[in-house]
């Protein structure tokens, strides 16, 4: 069977696009990888082939991301949602560690999945509180905006936080933060947890200003099934002192051993199996990105996407509904509505048609998203760019 | 690129080798699936593709194991290890939820594999037991035997357990349980949960027999990343019954959300989003095997395997020592050691020259371990059995 294809024009929210030749070479490794007569997903998550693959990948991230050396960088299976409730287990106990005592986790609400962390945390019985809920500052109560900082920084003044979480880029919403909130970044004593599933390696980001990071990989870094962390090697430390005792007296659950961030980190991310195949590809995509220029190279590519896309909605303002406030809209998702819904199913025809495809809103918000994460082209965001403005003068 | 490969004689004990013409079509399906312009692992975890993908797969599997209709299917990311945590939680909960008290979790440690789920009950303070350490059996104190029934069943007589735990073919060891304890089966007031992951579907089993039945992927059925679980009905509905303040006032932690088996099943596995790929290439190895006459065939081929391999060995041992018990010796992973362990160097390297790979053993235990998953062919056991005798002979 002849193993290629058209490049697609795909603008799903995520598992998403990877690049062609990142597919192709994975494709050829799950055969034979490196000549070994072996495909890379048959062999020991311990052999010098597995090894090296684990730390090729943390040094091109390293790389891509200026990572200090007083982070370190490791992989845990089970997605973004596992890493809501291994976030709140690991930092409760890091807090208890450092200091003997329990303060809530605080929680910036902008969209579903930092809501869906939170409610991980209440669900464990792991103290944590809602910071701001975004929807409550809007009239029709929906995720469209995220407030200024001078609306809510009193909620964090004198208080203390295990740990303060954010969600970087909601895809359901279309919503990105366009900076981080100051009145956290400040704060020396508030670990900043951020999750950066679908906008990390995007744009740059200052690495130091975070104690976590956590991204899922399946939309710009990978195939599902791994999840990437960054954490400050001090949190590390004050996990481990957290005592049974203590952890006990505070309610706050033993985390299972597998999303136990320092013995994931002191077994070099093998502590089980991991699955060296999808991380042979997150690796095959960091390289991809280094080849093409690297953070900034990608951060101006996507920026020039948006303003595409975007432009486009704008100038059909009529026609079309942007919901999202211009300035937490996302560079990765971009959510919008037809004013007249009835022309929704003639919308999806046309462009799939033209093989615009993946463009249906998520079913909780409806209406239309085009994501277009790093493995999208220039030229297809102006491909649906003009196809966008097309309908809407055609149908107007 | 060229695609293809010599077929591999990988005696790894996993991640293992897999068929190459399942190889073959998951590399052509990583770029374009069933010709829909995308690869298999960049759709959405709802998408329709997806959808079926996780239908197949399921109906495969009940098709090869006969699973009843009063069992479900699922899977969950992290592999056994995760497992050993999620069945300690979930297990405590279905006890609390059907009898309204708390009794111990019963481990029947064989191995390393079911002391690793023992020592992670105990870590999270899940009430625990171990009914038998086979190392307390051995004058030598090590892994070697799986003791007789009559020895142990007093431990259960009279006792109540939330549940027991096995793992039925150690793979470190090379240890397999000949058939389920009756002492336990004929229990209808226990569960029986066993850890499958290195002999799943190598052999046929009576699924009434398991409370629950856990499986990582990476030996007999696909890549690392996926764990099937195959669980009683009854069970998932004891586990909703207990309440928060039940299982507070026993201590048994939350399960995290994505381990958690109700929320699991309810979200036919993608609640989160389940790595399609992996899951795409366990399906076809399911259809692989299915193609080949099911497990009846298989389980043919794999004794064959097993007699070959035992049987060269077994005729040369004043030269080989083989420290496992004739009555449980695994049929999947052979383990085996050189009286004269100065040749052994030389036995690996004049097998390599022969392409004969992957052959050392555990790193705990030393010495040499052929694992002769469903993968290995007949041929590919008979090249190594001849080996066997051949350097045994020309070292004696």
């Amino acid at each position: 069977m002849p193993i290629d294809r058209v490049e697609p024009q795909y603008f799903g929210a995520g598992p998403a696009l990877l690049p062609t030749d990142v597919l192709k070479q994975a494709s050829a490794d799950l055969i034979n990888f490196n000549d070994i007569g072996l495909g890379i997903g048959e062999i020991s998550h311990r052999s010098k082939d597995a090894t090296k693959v684990i730390e090729d990948s943390k040094q091109h991230l390293k790389q891509l991301m200026s990572i200090p050396d007083d982070y370190e960088v490791f992989f845990i299976q089970g997605g973004g949602t596992t890493g809501f409730s291994s976030i709140a287990s690991n930092m409760a106990a890091a807090y208890l560690g450092k200091t003997g005592e329990m303060a809530p986790g605080g929680y910036l609400v902008s969209g579903s999945w930092s809501e869906k962390a939170y409610e991980e945390a209440q669900r464990l019985h792991i103290p944590s509180k809602v910071l701001f809920n975004s929807k409550d500052f809007n009239e029709n109560g929906k995720y469209q905006d995220i407030p200024e900082e001078s609306l809510w920084e009193d909620k964090i003044k004198n208080s203390k936080f295990s740990y303060v979480y954010l969600c970087e880029n909601e895809t359901v919403h279309g919503i990105e933060w366009p900076s981080l909130p100051k009145c956290i970044t400040e704060r020396d004593d508030i670990e900043l947890v951020a999750d950066l599933s679908s906008d990390i390696l995007s744009r740059e980001i200052d690495v130091t200003k975070y104690g976590v990071i956590m991204a899922g990989a399946q939309k710009n870094i990978g195939l599902a099934g791994l999840t990437v962390y960054i954490i400050k090697k001090s949190i590390l430390k004050n996990i481990e002192k957290a005592t049974d005792e203590q952890l006990q007296e505070f309610g706050i659950p033993i985390t299972p051993i597998a999303s136990y961030y320092p013995t994931v980190v002191k077994n070099n991310s093998a502590y089980n199996t991991i699955p060296i195949f999808t991380l042979h590809v997150m690796d095959l995509v960091f390289k991809h990105l280094i080849a093409k220029g690297g953070v900034p190279a990608q951060q101006k590519e996507n920026e020039k996407k948006a303003q595409l896309l975007y432009a486009a909605l704008d100038s059909h303002s009529d026609f079309y509904n942007l919901p999202v406030a211009k300035r937490v809209r996302s560079n990765m998702n971009a959510v919008f509505t037809l004013k007249d819904s009835s022309l929704d199913e003639k919308f999806l025809k046309e462009a799939e048609a033209i093989k615009l495809i993946g463009l249906k809103g998520h079913r909780s918000v409806g209406g239309f998203r085009a994501s277009i994460y790093n493995a999208l082209s220039v030229q297809t965001v102006e491909n649906l760019a003009k196809f966008i403005s097309k309908f809407a003068e055609e149908n107007a």
